[in-house]
């Protein structure tokens, strides 16, 4: 588990050193399995094998940890959102909704720690607030994109496109409640899964 | 706020009454709020206005009050997967899965703050096993719903029936982060939205 960086101090004899990396990992899991309020430096200290004051070589505060790990999931889905537009200029807006929900299922699953923790987010700091404003540009974001493909024409227009909107991205964000990396189910064949069942629905019409 | 069921203690001058009801609604908003392990009996004491010991006039333990909030959610969404079965006996298995989950959309609606309890709960003491016990019960009812209605030929077969019933009612779930009875949503809409998102796709067919 001691994995070093060339740029991290040496660490002394019979004291583990841990990189930024892995110190934010292991951070955001505990933060995870006991709540970000309910977890002191201390507990990660303890996590980590390491002394109360030894956690401070490795990083300044909670605060700093909870940052990193709320921007490495918005920095993700931001990327997800805004590289479908990019990427295919003249695409529809219905073929550039469903890539960024493909898109969105992948950055989940690679960053599931991460997105995990910025959906518990509910406002009890600076830095919460912060992520959730980021998070509801994204929502935004997403809405227009809904919303000019219902308008032209490829989506169904008897459901609100922001209700549409929440739907679609609560049944991406369900993922993080069962999901786990190298479990049975591929993360390719659950992001083709999601956009199947949301685009083309569950029932087998007569053709 | 002060409301007596006919059977409780009559209050004392200057103590406010609770009738069982109003205790168990103000303490799962309670525990919403702050996380069932972050709340202690003294905390709900104090959000009800009473001495740490009238609270034990009114419930005998917090595990009581968790336990009934449980039971609450899980009654219900049994309810609304065993009713559909029984209320249309010839029924096919697809229109039975329709129902059910226009159903739990209206049950997780009515009881917002225990289902929302319910799907925090981790399995951190015998009362949240055996919830989660239940839960696994109804989840396996519903994905041989989804098996039988991809059997009969009505529900696609392309995305195995276990992830089916994760998406599907991973998108009803997802309702709790954003629902609030009340507001610009009504609840046969947003019922009848996600069964036509799921079963019909947002997509429009030229047909």
């Amino acid at each position: 588990m001691s994995d070093h960086a060339s740029n991290d101090p040496a660490p002394r004899r019979g004291r583990p050193g841990y990189d930024q990396e892995t110190v934010l990992r292991r951070a955001i899991d505990l933060f995870n399995r006991q709540g970000y309020d309910g977890t002191s430096m201390g507990d990660l200290a303890k996590e980590l094998g390491l002394t109360k004051s030894a956690i401070y070589h490795h990083v300044p505060s909670k605060e700093h940890l909870l940052s990193a790990a709320l921007d490495e999931a918005l920095d993700g889905l931001t990327t997800a959102v805004d590289s479908a537009a990019s990427a295919a200029p003249g695409a529809s807006a219905h073929a550039r909704l469903r890539t960024v929900v493909q898109e969105s299922v992948v950055i989940l699953a690679e960053h599931l720690p991460a997105v995990t923790l910025l959906l518990r987010v509910r406002g009890n700091s600076e830095i919460e607030l912060a992520a959730l404003e980021r998070r509801r540009a994204i929502d935004d974001k997403l809405t227009s994109l809904v919303r000019a493909a219902v308008d032209e024409g490829a989506l169904r227009s008897d459901i609100p496109p922001e209700l549409i909107s929440r739907l679609l991205f609560g049944m991406v964000n369900s993922l993080v409640e069962w999901y786990r990396p190298g479990g049975p189910v591929d993360v390719d064949v659950l992001a083709s899964s999601v956009a199947t069942l949301a685009f083309d629905g569950l029932a087998v019409h007569p053709s």
